[in-house]
């Protein structure tokens, strides 16, 4: 079975300081929790930034100083840009820190509901992001929050304007979307095409099972404060238990765990 | 195995007189083509209204006129009327022809893509529009656009904003939202909470396959101009014919059709 | 969508006269109901034999009269000889009407349980009725009484014994067997591997529901006495009327059926 | 998420020494490597026999022997014996060595295919062992080859012939039955009826991923030289590390671990 890509999601756009000590929000606090994750075995870095209230943005000079926080620590994590729909407004501001040519962003391939706002990412916005990750050479990771986006990406990549392997993140359990369920998660497997590399980001109590199934199936695993202020009932979580965990049940399982390089080689990217 | 209740959808938003003569614009026109589908067996009409230009409309005295003439025509059909997302801009908008206390409107309970715009339905508007139905007595069919919306409406049930049975209609092929695929359909039904009523509207040339599909595993069947314009390959269709193919294969197979007092017993309305 | 192959199964082992006087025995019932069953639309007999005390035999010199009598009356249907296990006792009994070079010939690929014994077929009795019928240029229906059946008959093809396309017969709802449920049905097909020919054959009240979806899947359908003593609940069937549910449902829906010769071209033999 | 049981196959019926050194086939070699497991986790002991050649038998001095010298040193393991097809000719001979009274025996409920010979458990066998193990107060495992035998066990229960909660094993990659794929495995989860126990027992490489499924669905594992000789590619296995890689599994992802104790509670018997 192929390595284990464990991607840290460090601090999204939903927790905040009053909800948990534990989640990072200044570039400062982000850039050394990926770190420190890095050591622990995460390869990938999905990153959202925060401005000086704490609140969700996607300006760039936020994500360049987190960026830099990270050179300067020698970290050789691959970076990862969120572009969703909760920060921004237009395209343009969603686009914006795509300027400073991450490996990865992500990209949502359609549109669902969050618990309290709709998840908005309509054909021409899709088309948009896609064709700039395109031209800057940016991998795409496909958010997947129901079933309808796999074939929307499947007709992306028809048009040309995504690379093989597609890349997919199957995200369970936000109020709104799909549901964290084993059948949800087994029944979205089985609708990838052929040649896909996946990982899922289980959001809620269900997130160590389903990890795991994921994990059983040669699939990926993305973890973090942003999908889970809980390492278990009523124990709040760091980013670096969280990634820990999923490394001992791969340790146990007797699968290895992917570095960065890795991550290159499996995502085709150099 | 329950009677077969056949819904015809006679207009929808998309279609024009330019792309087929067959589909039915004008009040009268909607009107006799319902009054002669419920001859050939439909008892559900699922109604959408457009203005003098023919553009689609959620203004309610084009949706007074159409069921007017129905009247008229002493057509008992039941009248369901559309609160879709294509022809109304405010929630206030989508929710105009409520007034007129039909049995049955559409609610569609979450957010998809169509081809070119985003179906945007999120939980604010979703609560508003159920509230409105469920005061004025109106059954709401649940459109099912993509997997999560089925359990959005399991957590409306919970909310004490539906009523039993929830009534789904699976609407699969519209480009953006979940492919008609058998493998979707049957996933579909299986996500289903137990006792419900369902039907499937398939656009697309999987519609007939998909409609058998469902009429074995006890669903219903929605047909219609607004979800296929063509009959078969290069042959247009007209309501009437789509109804009369849907009871044809009903009688083959020796399920019976329902008639609009059968729909009223099925729904546990009055 | 392929034409529709319908395979009439008039007697099987099990009907009795005292159970429904509609059951063929002598080869001439049997061969008279196969010609009426071609007239109205069956392109495949799937044949048992009866001894003159009306019990299942594998005697070659039955199943010999039963083809001379179709000859004499013309009928260009196919013929399928049936090696289950209910009628023979060794294998060579099993294999012993092979000699007469019927075009078809059952295989039944695994061992499951009958209603009040086992369905023994150990896998050299597969590998040795796979060779014969290899040698002889007999087409092999191969029965799928439960899933690991289909494995078992890709694993014969890798080794060579079978040549494709795979030819299948999903049995549904004997008793020991896999149940008659949509879910079991749709499992199966999903099983099946790439290219292959597929029907169902489905014992009890399922079998019209599950014919239907085995049509809309673009499979094909076996029905007759053998499978169904009942046409409805309470209602006597024929092979006849059995037949001709099958073609109008399939009329119904649009889908052509397949002729001998239409058998040939999908079975891809001569 | 209930605790785990780990079940240990120490012997089976196929591994021989010249296979592995690491199969236990005496008494005592089976006992020490049973203790040894109980002290890594192991809850239940799925007890196969050999004679004094090694060969399989279902003679209760061997079984009453091994049992013996499991009191003597004090093991409190769960005592299951295996009734297989394997090891005994006749319905009495399989039944034998019911009489010591274990807490667990194991119970086929259908036949399907071993590699080279049938699995062979008519119903009346089926049956017959049934009752003995009903009056005996003995659990039965029921052991699941294949799709069928699910049905068969609730029809079992339904007859009065099995207590709830009904016991599963699902047997998964014996050649000739079910194969060991994630597909499989699901389907028979999800085929179980409502408030069953399960595990799996997995032949072959794929038995670490799909017994980290089955526990990430609230399943149990058995493992053990009797399903795999090979703990990794190239590898041979012992009991106890391959007891130790599903405890450490277990512990990774937090999911306690049952005594024997919690079996009883488990299992709802005393
Ligand atoms: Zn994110
Ligand atoms: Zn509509
Ligand atoms: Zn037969
Ligand atoms: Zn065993």
């Amino acid at each position: 079975m192929e390595k284990l890509i464990v991607t840290v999601a460090p601090t999204g756009n939903v927790p905040t300081k009053a909800m948990t000590p534990f989640v990072p929000v200044t570039p400062e606090e982000i850039a050394e929790d990926i770190a420190a994750c890095y050591e622990k075995g995460a390869a990938v870095a999905h990153i959202h930034a925060r401005n000086e209230e704490g609140r969700p943005t996607h300006e760039i000079k936020f994500f360049a100083e987190i960026l830099r926080r990270l050179d300067e620590k020698g970290c050789p994590i691959i970076r990862q840009i969120s572009t969703g729909a909760r920060a921004g407004k237009t395209a343009q501001d969603r686009a914006e820190a795509l300027a400073l040519n991450p490996a990865s962003a992500s990209l949502a391939t359609g549109s669902s509901n969050f618990p309290t706002s709709a998840n908005v990412n309509d054909p021409a916005l899709i088309e948009y992001l896609a064709k700039i990750m395109l031209e800057r050479n940016i991998k795409p990771e496909l958010e997947i929050f129901d079933t309808a986006m796999i074939n929307n990406a499947v007709q992306l990549h028809k048009a040309g304007l995504l690379k093989e392997p597609l890349l997919f993140n199957l995200v369970l359990g936000v109020k709104g979307s799909l549901p964290a369920t084993p059948k949800n998660l087994f029944f979205l497997v089985e609708s990838l095409p052929p040649n896909s590399v996946w990982s899922v980001s289980v959001i809620g109590p269900q997130h160590v099972p389903l990890s795991m199934i994921a994990m059983a199936l040669g699939g990926h695993v993305r973890v973090g404060v942003e999908d889970n202020i809980y390492y278990s009932k009523g124990v709040l979580a760091t980013n670096v238990t969280l990634v820990e965990r999923i490394v001992n049940i791969a340790k146990a399982m007797g699968r290895e765990i992917a570095t960065p390089d890795d991550v290159k080689r499996i995502w085709g990217v150099n």
